[in-house]
């Protein structure tokens, strides 16, 4: 299966802490990152093990007396380290063994590591072993390892040591090793029956309480074998060494069965008992892989994305869905988590919320819209600390953070590093006010993609009113102009803080916020519109909302002034064209990666707010999140030209002065091509793919993967090739396929009905699945047509 | 407002922990009873104060070689402590002072309890106090108390102390005294800015952690007053003492703002950082004030149900409404809370979850059913359990515990007291299976008042079919009666554990739990039935349905065995008919309260297992739950015949034979009966209405209210009076008014279809509110008609 798994055939320390992150196993609610536990040594190294979920964040404050620091996405207690000896040796070491083979194979359909070792050690023993690796999708607290070992050539005593290691750091980030890594205090730890033990520890800022709870056993043919066994402690590590007899050429298997419960969770009396009776009940690995596989199946069932041809493409799409439904999932639903930068795999921006959901929403919501339905409730919870924050600045409505913590607070950092120069500088990019754009965005995906009133009635409209009343009081009227305006803020660019030589915050009317403004009035007044009567009565009691602020909503969404400049260039805010060009041949050729650029402007003294220069798509957002129909809309309702030479313009002139400093950035750009530069879309939609598989950034990927920028990818399939868009109420098709690929499918649920969607070189098959509503819009190309529940259709095309 | 406050004029200590409980406030997050806070003393009573929400339960375990018994609902750190003392002299005690005014009130329009007082000490002084109270329904997180003081004729320096006590414990019913009473250790305590406190604890099994904060403060004429303040801290005792100039005839507030968080909260950094935060944001009582009666103001707009002429009654319906609405609420939508018996109003049965939703459902459901979803979310994360449970008892699918514990683990008593004989007596109400049909109830009432066919296909449908699974394994087939069996339960009638002078297990074939098993049967293979091909598919991989349960569930729903004796009588259970009679006249002549004979005749050395005779109803809850209608579609699916007559004979003879030992009986046999003896249902309506207004059953209101009883009288009026079912997708009305009721008014959401009801001696009035569905089938006695959206009509009676 050669696009389902990932393979490594050699081990190579080099590369480990990459592969770790590209091969971690989770389940949304905890995951693994995937070192061979045969390389973490006899119980002292401090490597990550288990990952609590997304957003307990970074907090510098003071409890009872205690400072805490960076507590944010933290590292739990090890619970990967096994290792063993034999007839009384030293512990395994790979280095000091004879290596004969070694393979790493990642099976995303199933969601299994496996590892295949065979070697000689120094008293002439072959031996072979075959490790699998499950964090349980199907009963979310489980986990475990299996091990089957044959010795070639000998027969002996060996020890097993099983652990549960507490005593874990939060190092995974080098350029946050000056914060303190310890996260974790001792609450716990002892033995469940005879073959059991346990481990209970507390986060020590949140206090969230985890407990893991692990036994290990050995088979030989199906038999449980006896063991002699003994339980060891110390501070906050705990383990059983297993003395057994080997056979040569017998092969004998050995479980770890492992399980994870924190104080967070729901249904549970408290973790550490949990975690014990967990333990007892957990059946052997082969029992628990029944469930794990048969999800994962179904999962794939609804998700997965089919390439005609490109195998390796394939491949790697498919491990950027496996990544994004083992970060988020249906195990995550019921759990008060966002969506962290970089998934659950890795320690960097320390588990922040920032606005990737904007690239992971379009998937998930054709496929698993409950999982969409969960991170908006995630949003609304903290609705009220967005309330606190505008009004802390002196906005109303809801003013979310760029980087949200756990409870929602504002967590951006005021100050960063530039390593090129080694300075500590100023860091405004709180200003990125348009995250509140990009949920509002999502708010209005998820309800035009799923028809879910009864969300809307209760928390989308809500969210939706008080992030339009948020701009509402940032913005104001320019009578001059007879427009409205933002000032202060930031776009997605973050090149651009502020004007070269000002003391001023933020930059003027950016393009991309001022236009998502405009939207933004336009379906927040639509959504209450549409809420039943006594509904709208309540939300507009609750929030005092008066007749005057919804007129001048009606009105900003018609009168938002947008910056343009040249010949129909959309400025990327006010004053963009007084800025400088860059020499961007003169500074490829000096500085090869430029990548960067604002590093190294401000190496040289100089500064990335000078030039028309962007580190990734800010303009341009524009052109991936509508369709050019959507946005000529946009543009005619506030009174603007825009048709499609000027739509060519503008992708032209923001392309040529963009560094891609981001992940994202690729994806954006390769969605924008596809619909008039086919080769160059295919070459951007590769180069994404590559992101974190080839690491292309330089280091990043082993900090955790870009979950965003995978999930792009994949959404760069149905939005870019299959031109997939919901525009009033109609779901539209507008494929183009690049020229590598001769075809793709996939199914997604639209409004309740199912769809199996296929595309071929010549024709559109759309089968709507039997049951769910009776009919359906949908558009292909530019005609609108009824689809009825159970009847295919074919377009050619 | 006579019909809207609970009005006490005078302060009678006798009464006073029967009012606590009646005047308990509470926002479904959290309840505090009602005791006036100027009689708690100087700080050093262990009183009642605040309760954790439901589910957090008993349990007899150890960690950490810590032995840990009876932790359940317990009590949270007192926040109502205040009080105070005049130039230096004793702290106030109302035993001391010559009270020349006293009255409380509980204002349920508003959730205000306000309570005026005045009195001369013994130097003279002559002092008014009026305090409010609210726990506030707006923000959950948030509650406060307000001391509007007059000096009469006086002028000098008061005190005032305001507490956080953590040193509380369970010791609220009289018979669990012998029970571990702490709960709770300290974690930390401490000043937030000037005039704040915050106290942490954290309970001692289920290591929840529990933080409050409170911020007093002193108000002249708007003005905030400057106090003297000192802080002071004892072992998990934080208190401030603020002193203060009072002068003559110039009124001052005194107000303490509280929040209350805990660790099993969502949107939460930490229990007590978000404690913090809160107090300082909370603002002044009048600003949270605002807020609070404007959602009960929405609440009363859904939920009313308006009585014509009938005052009392009204004033006690609106209070049933109230506790309901404060036990469960849109606050518990988002938390993993059930609904236990007792509310959040009292420690009775250690917050244990019940069938008490069977009781609770049919109001919320057509007016907030977004808690009913919540609280069959709570089951269905505890599906696991009730599988294990299953299992351990030898059977397949899901069997519910009838007293779930925190985490939905069996936690019924296997001994109880008879405090009549002074016996401790084995307990085998957990043979009462039947909690798993009223969940499978529940579930499809759900469905069918709201039609969320996505709850069914993602949980609905899984719980039927595994409670199903159950029902098929604990059956058997009878080949010599062609029927199926079910032995070894019990019925809802607790009197009958078994058959007199056997070892036996339970009973065989009870009439209840038998025709709900061929009604479940039913509804689960609709349930799949009506499942998206996909996700049938899904589901049945996942349990590993096979054909061949399908086919014998479908078998069993036509051939569950039925006993009958005498003339069509149904036998509550096989061999009922060979009871005894009791001699019910000599028993009453003798003990006057025979509610519970149980014990009455365990005293004697006899037993309630030998006689003809019913605790609570048992054979004549298929009446309650059923129309007669949809009763004899059951039975003649069945292929047992049931008249009209049979129906009446049946209920003379049950009612004739039920000593209504339990606060639900009277609601069902009152809702029975309001089909054909209205008189007699008015007066066993009115009954249960007093049940705990005059605490019927003579003590049991003050361990907390019977919130089945309270919501089965609201429901009564809806079910018996207006005669509403839903039957094959029909909403039916059925109006029957007794002769008492003049008309009656209420509101109700049908599938997403908001109607106004209005019943008046002579016709019906339906008017649906414009928006959402455009239509929904309705009947009217035997008739069916399409209601349309926005509407109204009439119908003569």
């Amino acid at each position: 299966m050669p696009n389902w798994t990932l393979t490594y055939d050699d081990f190579n320390p080099a590369e480990e802490p990459l592969r770790e992150s590209l091969c971690a196993l989770g389940n949304g609610y905890f995951c693994t990152r995937g070192a061979a536990e045969w390389t973490t040594g006899g119980g002292d190294v401090h490597y990550p093990g288990t990952y609590l979920s997304g957003g307990y964040n970074r907090r510098v404050t003071e409890i009872s007396g205690r400072p805490v620091e960076n507590e944010d996405l933290v590292n739990m207690p090890n619970w990967l380290l096994m290792t063993f000896r034999i007839e009384g040796g030293p512990w395994f070491d790979l280095d000091k063994v004879e290596v004969q083979h070694y393979r790493q194979e990642l099976n995303v359909e199933s969601g299994i590591l496996r590892r295949t070792i065979r070697f000689k050690d120094a008293e002439g023993r072959e031996t072979s072993f075959v490790s699998r690796r499950m964090v349980n999708m199907d009963k979310p607290h489980l986990a475990g390892i299996e091990w089957t070992m044959m010795a070639k050539n000998w027969t002996g005593k060996m020890e097993v040591r099983s652990a549960l290691d507490g005593r874990v750091s939060n190092l995974g980030v080098k350029r946050y090793r000056d914060l303190e890594p310890q996260h974790l205090e001792p609450l716990s730890m002892g033995t469940v029956g005879e073959d059991g033990i346990v481990i209970e520890v507390q986060t020590n800022g949140s206090r969230i309480q985890v407990a893991e709870g692990a036994r290990t056993r050995v088979f030989r043919n199906g038999d449980e074998v006896e063991v002699e066994r003994t339980t060891h402690q110390e501070e906050c590590y705990i383990y059983q060494d297993l003395t057994f007899t080997v056979k040569e050429s017998v092969p004998l298997r050995i479980e770890k069965a492992v399980s994870f419960y924190t104080s967070r969770d729901r249904g549970i009396y408290e973790a550490a008992i949990d975690a014990r009776t967990a333990i007892t009940r957990a059946g052997t690995f082969s029992e628990m892989l029944r469930g794990h596989i048969l999800r994962w199946e179904q999962l794939w069932r609804r998700s997965d994305i089919e390439l005609e041809q490109e195998v390796r493409t394939q491949l790697i799409l498919r491990v950027h869905i496996f990544h994004l439904l083992q970060s988020v999932s249906r195990n995550t639903v019921d759990l008060d988590v966002g969506v962290p930068a970089r998934g659950l795999h890795g320690e960097a921006y320390r588990g922040h919320i920032f606005w990737d959901e904007l690239y992971i929403f379009p998937f998930l919501n054709f496929r698993v819209p409950e999982i969409t339905h969960s991170l908006l409730l995630y949003r609304y919870r903290r609705l009220d600390e967005a309330r606190m924050l505008a009004q802390e600045h002196g906005y109303r409505g809801a003013m979310f953070p760029w980087q949200s913590g756990a409870n929602g607070r504002e967590e951006t950092q005021t100050m960063h590093l530039n390593p090129t120069s080694g300075h500590w500088l100023p860091d405004k990019s709180h200003n990125q006010r348009h995250v509140s754009a990009a949920i509002a965005f999502n708010v209005w995906q998820y309800y035009e993609t799923t028809g879910n009133r009864g969300f809307m009635s209760i928390y989308g409209t809500e969210m939706l009113l008080e992030i339009a009343r948020f701009w509402a009081s940032i913005g104001h009227y320019n009578p001059d102009r007879d427009r409205y305006e933002v000032h202060g803020v930031m776009g997605p660019d973050e090149f651009h803080e502020e004007y070269p030589g000002t003391t001023e915050v933020g930059l003027k009317n950016n393009a991309y916020t001022n236009v998502m403004v405009s939207w933004i009035m336009g379906v927040a007044l639509q959504a209450l519109d549409e809420l039943l009567d006594y509904r709208r009565q309540e939300l507009r009691e609750t929030l005092q909302l008066t007749d005057e602020e919804i007129s001048l909503w009606a009105d900003m969404s018609h009168k938002m002034f947008i910056p343009f400049h040249g010949d129909g260039i959309i400025s990327q805010f006010e004053g963009y064209e007084d800025l400088k060009e860059l020499d961007w041949d003169g500074y490829c050729e000096k500085y090869g990666d430029i990548h960067r650029l604002d590093r190294i402007l401000e190496a040289e003294g100089d500064s990335a707010n000078n030039y028309k220069l962007s580190k990734q798509a800010d303009t341009l957002m524009l052109f991936y999140l509508f369709s050019h129909e959507g946005l000529r809309n946009i543009f005619a309702n506030l009174g603007y030209p825009l048709d499609e030479d000027m739509i060519g313009r503008n992708i032209e002139y923001y392309e040529a002065r963009t560094s891609h400093g981001s992940t994202l950035s690729n994806i954006v750009h390769a969605a924008i091509s596809a619909r008039y530069d086919r080769d160059k879309s295919w070459q951007m939609f590769c180069q994404a793919l590559e992101s974190d598989i080839y690491d292309i950034q330089g280091g990043t990927t082993k900090e955790g993967i870009h979950l965003g920028a995978m999930a792009g990818t994949v959404d760069l399939v149905q939005r870019g090739y299959m031109g997939v868009e919901i525009r009033d109420g109609v779901l539209f098709f507008d494929p183009l396929l690049p020229q590598k690929l001769n075809g793709l499918s996939f199914n997604m649920r639209y409004r309740g009905m199912w769809l199996d969607v296929r595309l071929t070189d010549d024709k559109l098959i759309i089968s709507p699945r039997p049951g769910g509503p009776d009919m359906v819009r949908i558009g292909v190309r530019d005609k609108v047509y009824y689809l009825k529940s159970g009847y295919r259709r074919e377009f050619p095309l």
